[in-house]
């Protein structure tokens, strides 16, 4: 029975992969007066008094709401809010098993920014963080900035934000491998959606020497207007010889490929004619931009891939469960670049000097520890950078 | 220490009185190929082409959301929706400890009637059902019909519907012990808010025979206008002598009292002036309209109060968990009148004849067996009222 069809199974079986369950049992008289009615109206009063108290009165201080619209889900694209429930539930089921935070899955039946924005801080005061999920360009990118603004508790778009971490984490480690230096780094990235912006934006945040981003138009340059302004806004930060062309022109001694692209799309004769020792991440799902082997052949010093039946598997779970973790640990009331760095730093040391190998850049997926490295370091960048409702990081 | 500070201590030790859970442990990269990518694609794909599937494949068939705006906390009025989260907390606790139903609770940042309901149906499909809680009248009656007309799945406000359920049950019960009969019954309402009127309405369709409202113009009669429109609506439908005056008018020659007003509204010498076996029911909280033993002594026959160190005590917990369970169990798209009589006469059928006296008239809230009891009930008025999403109960 393949994969799709036991796992079809599997759900029905789960009927449903979370479960909201009490923390105090109510057997009695006395446990149903302190936990609800008359003894409730106490940690009530006090909130009114001071909404900081909601984060110990309440479980907001652990709580995160995993959002979508259902219109870029996974692979499959626009199937629905509803249709998009089973990956949101997936998801809160990680962040409890990964990292021990509450999650809850919501869905927004609309398409329009404007009620996308509207509905998720009217229930905002519901939850300590918001994790953006599955929502398609560019709108994403506007309902998280608009969010960012306006709310006080932490918005990550995780297809943005968590890919690029994991990403350059995987970097960090292989040009440590290889013999390379971040700031003297050429990468091509191939794909200019939400992921592979917030990557070539983080990679530049992480001291990324010099970027090319490749989409339909072919390599994004300064000099020329492109319709989609995302694309406009990449080009003026990076390919900083403005430089024309295709792909293959554009991996020409490139150090690096990142591919959030489409299967089949990098070459093994564009490989050979890449950097020494290059490094190729190619990360469409579920057919890489090339296969791991193919690449290897063509000269690729390390290969990573969004599949768990390769080697060095470049998978958000090392990420998202720690980064909200840290951030809700001192109350941040955002999750800036500083904690991004901070995160990938973090993931990328989990890998200790004496395991590091090309076929092993990452820590694995199902290595608890890594969830609170990852937080530990999310915290203290928040308390550093100022964001922190909290002085000192409790982790 | 009191109840008061020790509930708060209590709430502090929680850190929160509810928790989201995997229902499924993710260990391995076959667990997680199963929960999340790639295998969640195929429920995702099922669910887009039925959407009947949502119920099968996640756990929107057993979850209801515990939604508030905050205005008409408890007691405690308008405390805002943040300082509302200890109560909405605490309800999901009981739904989950009373029922084996997954509550999670939503705070809504708006006091406007057309934001609190365009946020909520915009989230609608994330639940199986809707329960309404701790929203200021007038607002609660619009936003509850418009919710109820706009959606295909059951929401309930459980300050009016919940309280007017477990009133009919326990006067169900009580006229059985006094020698009444519903229909010939003069029932005095001191109280004409939301749970007032909504006991009303649910009398009236148990049949009683006729009802007296009292708020602050006195007897609500059809032959005055009134500013709040509940009111004349309400007085036209009861009050069939068209009397006038005050609450002491009101309750000559009356079988039963029932207030949801305010502390020490009932005399002693109003009861004098009552019926043969005066019913008392006094749900001011946490003091009721008349002390029980001084309504004893007045000669009330039976006295019910809303607080647990009385006997008969007049609370929703024997409702709400077993309404909402009845109505997830067969996907019923409403909870219509039919569905709480249902529960009402279910929820006083568990209280068996040979046990049933005038200090016992209600089962106890801790008598798991209630909620089962008034869920098949329930469960099976949806489907003979056609509004079942399932032809017959799994119960």
């Amino acid at each position: 029975m393949d994969i799709m069809q036991s796992s079809l199974e599997k759900h029905r079986e789960w009927g449903g992969k979370i479960e909201v369950v009490s923390r105090t049992p109510i057997n009695d008289r006395d446990a149903l007066s302190h936990a609800y009615t008359p003894g409730v109206a106490q940690p009530c009063l006090e909130i009114e008094k001071d909404p900081a108290l909601s984060y110990t009165l309440t479980r907001r201080h652990n709580l995160v709401a995993v959002i979508t619209d259902g219109t870029a889900v996974l692979g499959l694209g626009d199937i629905g809010p509803l249709a998009a429930m089973p990956v949101m539930e997936g998801k809160c089921a990680l962040f409890k098993e990964f990292a021990d935070v509450d999650a809850f899955p919501i869905c927004v039946d609309s398409k329009d920014t404007d009620t996308i924005v509207e509905t998720i801080a009217n229930i905002a005061l519901s939850f300590g963080g918001i994790n953006l999920e599955d929502i398609a360009a560019p709108r994403c990118f506007e309902i998280e900035a608009r969010l960012k603004e306006r709310l006080d508790i932490p918005v990550f778009h995780d297809d943005q934000h968590g890919t690029a971490i994991v990403v350059a984490a995987a970097l960090t480690n292989a040009c440590k491998c290889a013999g390379k230096s971040l700031d003297s780094l050429e990468v091509v990235i191939n794909g200019a959606g939400s992921a592979g912006i917030a990557i070539a934006k983080h990679l530049l945040s992480m001291g990324v020497g010099n970027i090319i981003m490749v989409d339909l138009p072919g390599i994004l340059a300064d000099d020329v207007t492109y319709d989609n302004p995302a694309h406009n806004e990449i080009a003026a930060r990076t390919n900083r010889d403005r430089r024309h062309g295709t792909l293959a022109d554009a991996v020409k001694g490139a150090d690096v490929f990142i591919g959030v692209s489409k299967p089949g799309l990098l070459t093994q004769e564009m490989i050979g004619t890449m950097a020494e020792r290059p490094l190729v991440f190619a990360m469409a799902n579920p057919t890489p931009e090339i296969m791991p082997d193919l690449a290897k052949a063509a000269g690729a010093y390390i290969v990573g891939t969004g599949r768990s039946d390769f080697p060095n598997q470049i998978n958000n779970v090392v990420a998202f469960p720690g980064v909200f973790k840290g951030a809700l640990a001192v109350r941040a009331r955002d999750i800036n670049e500083a904690m991004k760095v901070a995160a990938t730093k973090a993931i990328a040391a989990c890998v200790s000097d004496d395991r590091l190998t090309p076929d092993f850049i990452l820590p694995d997926a199902f290595d608890r520890s890594v969830s609170l490295a990852v937080a530990k370091a999310v915290a203290q960048a928040a308390i550093d950078s100022g964001v922190a409702g909290l002085e000192v990081s409790p982790l």
